[in-house]
């Protein structure tokens, strides 16, 4: 297992350009947020959906982080993701993924993407991590 | 319809922090590529998934572009995404999309990601967008 | 709307060949479960994958119903499934759907699929329906 | 490898029910057809989505059982499926399987499904099949 604030400066070290900021881990989860400024916009005024999905993406492996602790090599091997509703262009993304299956070479988990302060999902997705064999992970 | 230069013009007007160079588009398809440096990488030198969900993502949008014209405001519902092969650190990501279905109001393309050189794809996605009705349309 | 009754009526007249039995309709959601038998079964002993998709798919329509009332040409546009754990031979599956958008042409919702009994899910889905214009419903 | 009359033989013998007919196996691929009777049918005069479902995770399990021999207990992992455009009731379903990764324990492969006679596909979809263990594997 691993707390809130070593995994943050996992990620802080290991993704320096990452906007991601980990706001919660553990228990089956975690909660992921990202700035949203010009550069995350599209056309329309919204969020791009890349941004969701990066929300998403690092959601569920820092959730994977709190339950079984640092695996740099967990790799996503299938995400799918449902875009909802236009998120605003003035509110930060939110992803809270609950770990749906924790198994030894598997995880599966699903995201809900909110934008900051509104009460319904902008964005769903569902992802599944590969976890690499103990002795293929880096030691640490 | 519209062409090669004129998706290239839109995309770099309209998404001026994109990575994603247009290489080609038309016959209900599209190929798009992204450069691969520091940024783009994740543990385990290799490249991180979301620049590759960004790939598919941007091809997809382009591919439509090429039969319909220019309609920004089209916009990703679904998209899903597997992760096959690890593409090296020192290629680009290459997508290449095919539309499967181009309706009224909604279009289906597939996308294969290549690790530029490779034969094999690196990812491959699938993803949906729901075109907006005439009307909704900004003028261009 | 259609209350449960309604929709089991429908179920029964529309699909005189499933096994599916309406449990609940209403709430934004609707439970639907399966009987498992010979027929239902694959090597390993296990529940076949598409008899899953089938409780999720149904679940996903009379959910629907639940709110908008039953609109028999209201269609799959996307089912995405992942499978979590082997489903033991002898328990009927239940599939919990819970709609995470409504609006007027798609609806989005996801199930989670259990074995009567087991506390964690056997399956995971995520599906979109496509919601026909008024004047296209056959008249009820 | 196992050859279509091998493969055609294990069906027929572990899926009793199945109406699923195998008619060609090999090359990274397979293709399988189902026939459509009153029992395939939806509201609208269309095959229902879980029988589209059940060829595409069929043609799936024996493109596999081609490149690696029959493997009973090889099951789906994800299954994601989009319905592109309405098939008549009067033609068989036939998926075409084409593998796009084949590793040691994950298999994924994309699946185009037709109504026989058409020349767009009715439906695409991906998946991924997990491959046990030799020790685990039921002796055949």
């Amino acid at each position: 297992m691993a707390t809130k604030e070593e995994v943050a400066a996992f990620i802080a070290a290991e993704f320096t350009q990452t906007k991601c900021v980990i706001e919660a881990v553990g228990n089956m989860g975690a909660t992921v947020a990202h700035a949203v400024g010009p550069d995350e916009l599209r056309p329309g005024g919204t969020v791009s959906g890349p941004v969701m999905m990066t929300v998403a993406d690092v959601a569920l492996y820092v959730a994977i982080f709190g339950e079984i602790g640092i695996v740099p090599l967990a790799v996503t091997t299938n995400l799918s993701v449902n875009f909802l509703r236009k998120p605003p262009a003035t509110s930060r993304i939110v992803g809270i993924c609950k770990l749906i299956k924790l198994g030894k070479s598997l995880a599966v988990g699903e995201v809900s993407l909110y934008s900051d302060g509104m009460k319904e999902p902008v964005a769903h997705a569902v992802g599944t991590y590969s976890i690499p064999p103990r002795k293929a992970q880096e030691p640490r």
